[in-house]
């Protein structure tokens, strides 16, 4: 079986509780990298990828977000997602990467439409400057 | 072994020989869907999924394309892909399905980060244009 896909369980549960921060410590490797739909440069390390999963958590919360697919592999994983942002569909995947103890070490998300690309970036620094503030 | 790991090859060689029409048309299924980055919308049927790939394999065409990643898990794959649009480095995915007679029967492509969607949708407008031109 792949490693991905055994460790898949946890992160669902991480996920469906919301992305606290507390439950995100403990999927995340310390060195763990985390790259933006929006942004080009990557976030790097635990307490970075820890903030942007948590205000993900918060932004996607009453949108209706719903895995539809799963793909497993090796160490890794592409869940396919969708939501409703305030009225713009959005579609998009996350790909992450799990070392040998079930630690994430790498998430990379990408998002589709264009419209929705737009509107996640808006909802998602809207939330970080909240978080921060 | 995975229908999409034993079919890819074939979408390997394809895609190296720049996606023409010809090659195409032997591995899209009739009702083939291709889901766009930039715009919600499916495009449906054969000959709309053609256009799009051969418009996409020209405007990556001397870019630097490469797949960098390849996950396989049943009848699906999710090739991962660079790419330098004129200065702006993309990330993306296409994100494949095939039947058991190894068609593609849906080709979603997602891309990071925003700039790149930007300048994908641009290039991608024009070269279709001229196509119809």
């Amino acid at each position: 079986m792949s490693i991905a896909r055994a460790k898949l369980g946890h992160w669902h549960q991480i996920a469906a509780n919301g992305s606290t921060t507390n439950d995100l410590a403990e999927i995340l490797a310390d060195d763990c990298v985390f790259h933006s739909p929006v942004v080009h440069t990557p976030q790097e390390g635990k307490t970075k990828v820890i903030a942007y999963l948590s205000a993900a958590g918060q932004t996607f919360s009453n949108t209706g977000f719903k895995y539809v697919r799963e793909i497993c592999d090796g160490p890794h994983a592409m869940l396919e997602f969708t939501a409703n942002l305030e009225g713009i569909q959005l579609n998009g995947i996350d790909l992450i990467t799990f070392d040998a103890d079930g630690k994430i070490t790498d998430f990379k998300v990408m998002v589709r439409p264009l419209k929705a690309v737009n509107k996640i970036w808006e909802m998602m620094a809207a939330e970080l400057e909240r978080q921060s503030g």
